[in-house]
C-alpha cells in the first residue's frame, strides 16, 4: 500500500526531527549556560578592576586614562557585541510582571532589538498625530458645533484612549529598557503619572449646561495641555529617529557613543530642540497651576481637578529636571 | 605593573568570549534555520497525507483507524516535544501586538511555558479573593456606615483595579495561547467585554443623597456581578490547578491528553463544577437584564447602564454556549 507507507515515512521522519531538535536543545543549552558563566565573571572582573584603578593613588594619570579607555571600551564589547544576550538580566520592571507574568521580554538578536526600537518610534509618530488631532477637533467642535459646551462621550472616548495610549508606551519603554536601552527612569514615570491623569479624568464628571463654559473650565485646560503633549513628541520623535539612524548608519553600538562623543549633526538638532521643549514644559506647569486654581477656588470643586493639577505641576519639573540633566551629560563630551 | 597586566588579561579575556559567543550565536541560529524548515516541511507533510487519507474512499476501515492514530501521535510529537518551537509561529493577537509591539513572548523551553501557566492560576487565585472581598466590603459598609448610600471614590478605585486586573488577565492569556495553550478564544473575548465594562463604569457617575438607593441601584448590581464573578474563578481556579498537576504528574503532553481521553479523577470534578458554574451564569444574565430593565425604565437614564446590561447578556450568553461546548468535547471521549 502507497498511503501507509507514506505514513511509516512520515513518523520516522518525525522521529529523528525530534532527536534532532532535542539535542540540539541540550546541546546549545549547555553551551549558553557557559557563556553565561564566562559573561558574569568577566563582567564582575571588570567592576572589581575598575574600582581598584580608581582607588590606586600612586598610579601615573597618563597611564590610569589609558588603563580606563582600555577598560571601558572591553566593557562596551561585553555588552553591545554578541555576549550581551549572556549577561544577567536587569530585573524587569514591576508593570512588566505585573501585566506579563514571568515572560521574558529580552530579545535575543541585535536586529530584533533595533526592530523593537524603531517599531517604538513609529508607534510614537501614529499616536502623536492622533494626540493632536483629536483634542483640536474636540475644542473646534466645541467653539463652533457645541456652542462652547463639550457634550461627555466623545471627551471620555478620548480620555480612554489616553490611558490605553499610555500604558502601551510605558510597556514598550519597559520592553526597550530590558533590552539594554538606557532611557531614563523619569521618562517611564512621566508616563506612570499620565496614565494615572487619564485614569482620574475618567471619573471626572463632565457638567453641561447651564454654565458649562465655566464648569468645564478644567476639561479644556486638559485638552489643551493634550495638544501640547501631541507637539512635544512629533518634535522628539523627528530627533530621536534622526538620531537612531545615524547610529545605525555608522554601525556604533549604543555605549560606544558617549566614549566617542555624540554624532554631532544630531547634536546640533538638540539645541534646537530644548527651547520649545522648555517652553512646552512651562505651558505644563501653567495648566496644572491653573487647574489648581479651579480647584481651591471651588468653581469646580472636584478631588480630580486638584489631583490633575498635582500631577501636572510634578510632570513639568520632572520633565524639566531630567531635560537639563541630559543636556548636562552630553556637554560632558 | 600589576594592574598593567590584569588589565591586559581581561580585555584579551573579553576579546576570547566575544568571539565565543558570536560563533555560537550564528552556528546556533543555523542549526535553528534548519530544523525550522524541516519542521515545517513535515508539518505540511503531515497534513497532506491526512487530507489523502480521509478522501481515499477505498481503504480499509481497520486499516484507516490505525494510520489515523499514527498521524495523530506523530503530530502530537511534533507539536510537544522539543520541536515545538521550532514549528512556525501562530500569529500574536493583536491585544499584544498594541501594548507590547514586535517582542516574541513565546517561551522556548518547555519548562518556562509550564512556568507561565502556574504563575497565571496563581495570579488568579490572588485576584479572585480580592475580587470577593473588595466588593463585599463596599456593600457591607453601605448597609451600615453609609445609610445605603455608595461614595463615589472607593467604588471608582475598585473599578480601576478591574480594569487593570482584566487587561493582565487577557495579556496572560494571550501570551499562553502563543505558548500553545488551547484556550478558547472566547474566553479572551470574555475578558475584552469585562474590561470594556470596567471601563463604562468609571464613567458612569454615582449619584448621592437625596434617594440614593433607588439611583444607585446599578452599582449594587454590578458589585454584586462581581463578588460572583469572584466565587467562579475560584471554583475555576481549584479545578483547573488540580488538572495542570495531574497531568504534569502522570508526564503527559498537552495534545497527548484529548487522544488518550482525560485523566478521569479531575474530569469527575467537571461535572461538579457546571451546575455551578450554570448557576452563576445565570445569575450574570439576570443581572444584565436588571441593567437593562433600571436603563429602560428610566429610573437611571444613563448609556452607562445600558451598555453594561447588554455586555452582561452577552457574556453570559457567550459563557453558556462555551461551557455546554466544552463538555460535548469531552464527553466524546
Ligand atoms: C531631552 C531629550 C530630547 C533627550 O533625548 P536623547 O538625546 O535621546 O536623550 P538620551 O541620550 O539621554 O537618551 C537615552 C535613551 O533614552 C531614550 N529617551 C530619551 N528621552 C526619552 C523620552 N522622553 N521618552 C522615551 N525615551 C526617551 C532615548 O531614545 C535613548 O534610548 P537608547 O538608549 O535606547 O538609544 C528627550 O529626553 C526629550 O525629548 N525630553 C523631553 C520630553 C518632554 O518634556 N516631554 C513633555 C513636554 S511637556
Ligand atoms: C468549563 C470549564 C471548567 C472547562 O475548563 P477546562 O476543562 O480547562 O477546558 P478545556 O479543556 O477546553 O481547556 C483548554 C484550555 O483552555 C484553558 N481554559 C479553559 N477555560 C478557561 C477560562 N475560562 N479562562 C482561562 N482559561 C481557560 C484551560 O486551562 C486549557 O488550557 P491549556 O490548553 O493551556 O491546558 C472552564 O472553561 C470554565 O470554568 N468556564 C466557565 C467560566 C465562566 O463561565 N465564568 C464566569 C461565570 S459567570
Amino acid at each position: 500500500m502507497e498511503v501507509e507507507e507514506e505514513v511509516r515515512r512520515i513518523v520516522d521522519q518525525v522521529k529523528e526531527l525530534h532527536d534532532s531538535a532535542t539535542s540540539f536543545v541540550s546541546a546549545s543549552s549547555q553551551e549558553e549556560l557557559s557563556l553565561r558563566q564566562r559573561s558574569s565573571v568577566v563582567d564582575a572582573s571588570i567592576r572589581r578592576l575598575h574600582s581598584t584603578l580608581v582607588s590606586d593613588k600612586h598610579l601615573d594619570p597618563k597611564l590610569f586614562d589609558k588603563l580606563e579607555e582600555d577598560l571601558q571600551r572591553a566593557r562596551c564589547l561585553l555588552a553591545d557585541g554578541d555576549t550581551s544576550s549572556f549577561l544577567p538580566f536587569k530585573p524587569q520592571g514591576r508593570f512588566v510582571r505585573m501585566f506579563l507574568g514571568p515572560v521574558n521580554v529580552r530579545a535575543s538578536r541585535k536586529d530584533i532589538q533595533l526592530k523593537v526600537k524603531e517599531e517604538y518610534n513609529s508607534y510614537r509618530d501614529r499616536t502623536a498625530l492622533l494626540f493632536l488631532v483629536f483634542p483640536a477637533i474636540l475644542l473646534t467642535l466645541r467653539s463652533y458645533v457645541w456652542y462652547g459646551c463639550l457634550p461627555a462621550f466623545p471627551v471620555q472616548l478620548y480620555e480612554a484612549w489616553l490611558l490605553f495610549l499610555y500604558a502601551g508606551l510605558v510597556m514598550r519603554e519597559n520592553i526597550l529598557r530590558a533590552n539594554g536601552s538606557d532611557i531614563r527612569s523619569w521618562w517611564l514615570y512621566h508616563h506612570y503619572c499620565a496614565m494615572a491623569m487619564a485614569l482620574v479624568s475618567l471619573t471626572w464628571e463632565i457638567k453641561g449646561q447651564p454654565n458649562c463654559v465655566q464648569k468645564q473650565k478644567g476639561v479644556r485646560l486638559f485638552l489643551q495641555w493634550a495638544m501640547m503633549q501631541g507637539v512635544a513628541m512629533l518634535l522628539q520623535n523627528r530627533y530621536q529617529r534622526q538620531r537612531l539612524y545615524t547610529r545605525i548608519a555608522l554601525g556604533k553600538a549604543k555605549r560606544m557613543d558617549v566614549v566617542w562623543g555624540e554624532t554631532s549633526g544630531v547634536d546640533g538638532q538638540l539645541w534646537l530642540l530644548c527651547p520649545i521643549l522648555f517652553t512646552l514644559q512651562g505651558f505644563e506647569a501653567y495648566v496644572g497651576l491653573q487647574l489648581l486654581r479651579t480647584a481651591l477656588t471651588g468653581v469646580v470643586a472636584e478631588w480630580q481637578v486638584l489631583i490633575c493639577g498635582i500631577l501636572l505641576v510634578v510632570m513639568a519639573i520632572g520633565n524639566f529636571i531630567n531635560t537639563v540633566e541630559t543636556l548636562m551629560v552630553k556637554s560632558r563630551f
